[in-house]
């Protein structure tokens, strides 16, 4: 583990090897909780259902992006401990994930069962098995939530670092919560309002998967208000555009690609940029046909497809994606700020495409 | 607020002026993320629900033991630190309950609504409102989590004092949902087995709450190896009693006293150490009134009669009450322990009739 450290505190930033010292990390952490579980007699099912989820797929988007953000800023101070607040990240991903779809009764997750249907099923024949495995589940996300912060709190920062990070992780807890919230409540009741939309992906994807991410990393090197406010002007809008693209996936992504249920938003009535621009467009018996459908949910595969095709023939498909366009040259112009550290630009550009594909 | 901070440092130990102390800090702190609410934009909702459970009621039984350990252990080191560290702990009991009522479906807290019910109150009239209510509570518990971190973050904590509460808040976390864990996979089976009871109210409840916030604010005060291991032989037996008090609260008690609904515990057929002694000692009729009851959930309140009545005449309700003597007993002895600097006694021994009532 010390040579992935070393390697990547001296080298050029590599994705690849950020992955790999993290999956250690997680990999030796939930280790050693399955093993205090066996010595103190608590079951099982909770450390290898975490295990699966938090080993068993997932992009590392986070951690990546907590790591590049240390490199822009100048890898100042121990690797080691930056690697470790990257698994935290990830292990508070893992929380996220359990509790999102504990909320959205989600049957899958990284094309495995999620982590309710997981415990449920380990508990099959028993009266009341889908509900224990949806309390189990919270329980299961508190417990992730919980691990995170021990990841944290045994890294090895100083008090000074430490304080930085908390308040970047504090605030981006904070502010995923509510973005969370706000999507809640505007689930099933979808809108021509692409404002609130965009305000929803602010909160709940683009401050919580890039900006935050590498202004924890920036503030681990030590970076100052300059760096900072760069990382915001590079991260949001980055942010934005991968909400975005997550937003066609779910609308247009088959279950192979997106390790989730065939057009789950749409089948949730999730407030999507895509659905606000469908509805402003949209006439007739299309938008009777958007405005109806959640009304009498679940859908089934017809109403599925008859969305689909309205959503690309009112042009909502090709408007979402030239906001994502729009959003990736903000981003990048966002480079050009002088108040980043020389080498920053190249490892934030690489970031960009691995984050919402590339440019058209 | 520094006034009581003072007083605190200097005078004997005053359980009164912690919950005030603490109360204070949780109001002003819960005050400052209601204005960024609104500023930003956020329902409101959120804060408005939080702060009715936090301020309309509770005992602060956690965060007068940290400050009871912290004195007990020399009150070396800074007090407001101690209390803000005191009021992070009454934000995650605030958690703790809000996923507990999310995972009983229970319907009241503290005499008023629990929150889901709160929330979905909020939104009566909307389809769906009640699941809305509990995956809202889901996310609202996980926001009093995020903000019991954040309370400690900023409680202005030494590296070391930070480094060892850290450690003991994330192993009590670990605990109580292991605890909780255990708790709910026993729900809906009781059985004889006291032993597993004792285990589940050992877990959830002795070690979350009395032993661990003895040894926080021990840890606090910088407190050594022999005082920790002291505050375990008075903390645990101690807890162990309240979990007990508190399972004979839940099946006799009425709502004013609980503020909870009547009979709880035994409507959802949860396994208290109560409901072992009695499956241990039925026969008959007695019996079969025991081990059927839970097939047919919910109970009507002649059936609850008829439980307690068994519960009284097959001499379990006496035989906890012994079991409560017995570790009230453990508890004063451990007292007696010379690793305990002269001034503990004291101070420990005021909170055992608060949280067990009085020696029979």
């Amino acid at each position: 583990m010390s040579g992935t450290t070393v390697g990547l505190a001296a080298r050029a930033f590599d994705s690849g090897r950020v992955r790999s010292a993290v999956d250690e990390r997680l990999a030796a952490f939930l280790d050693v909780k399955a093993r205090l579980a066996v010595a103190q007699g608590f079951p099982t099912e909770v450390t290898d259902v975490l295990r699966d989820l938090v080993l068993g797929g997932g992009k590392r988007i986070r951690p990546v992006l907590c790591v590049a953000g240390w490199c822009a800023a100048g890898r100042d101070g121990d690797a080691d401990a930056v690697l470790q607040v990257a698994a935290s990240l990830e292990m508070f991903h893992a929380f996220a994930l359990v509790h999102d779809d504990v909320m959205d009764r989600s049957a899958t997750r990284r094309g495995r069962p999620s982590a309710h249907e997981a415990i449920a099923a380990r508990h099959a024949g028993r009266p009341g098995a889908a509900r224990l495995g949806v309390d189990a589940a919270v329980l299961l996300g508190d417990l992730a939530l919980a691990w995170s912060d021990e990841l944290l709190h045994t890294a090895g920062l100083g008090g000074e670092r430490f304080a930085a990070a908390a308040g970047v992780l504090d605030g981006m807890r904070t502010e995923l919560m509510y973005g969370q919230y706000l999507d809640l409540l505007a689930t099933g009741r979808p809108s021509a309002d692409l404002e609130a939309a965009l305000r929803i992906a602010r909160f709940k994807s683009a401050k919580y998967t890039v900006e935050r991410p590498l202004q924890l990393g920036a503030v681990l090197a030590g970076a100052d208000g300059g760096v900072w406010a760069a990382l915001s002007a590079f991260g949001l809008p980055l942010g934005e555009a991968f909400q975005l693209r997550d937003d066609l996936l779910g609308a247009f992504g088959d279950s192979p690609e997106t390790g989730k249920p065939e057009a789950e938003d749409l089948r949730e009535g999730k407030h999507t940029a895509l659905l606000a621009l469908a509805l402003r467009r949209a006439t007739g018996a299309d938008r009777d046909l958007l405005t109806g459908l959640w009304q009498e949910m679940p859908l089934g595969p017809g109403q599925v497809a008859r969305i689909r095709a309205v959503l690309d023939g009112t042009g909502a498909r090709s408007g979402v994606e030239e906001l994502i366009e729009e959003r990736r040259c903000q981003a990048l112009q966002a480079l050009e700020d002088p108040g980043l550290p020389p080498a920053a630009g190249a490892v934030l550009r690489s970031v960009v495409s691995s984050l919402i594909g590339p440019a058209r």
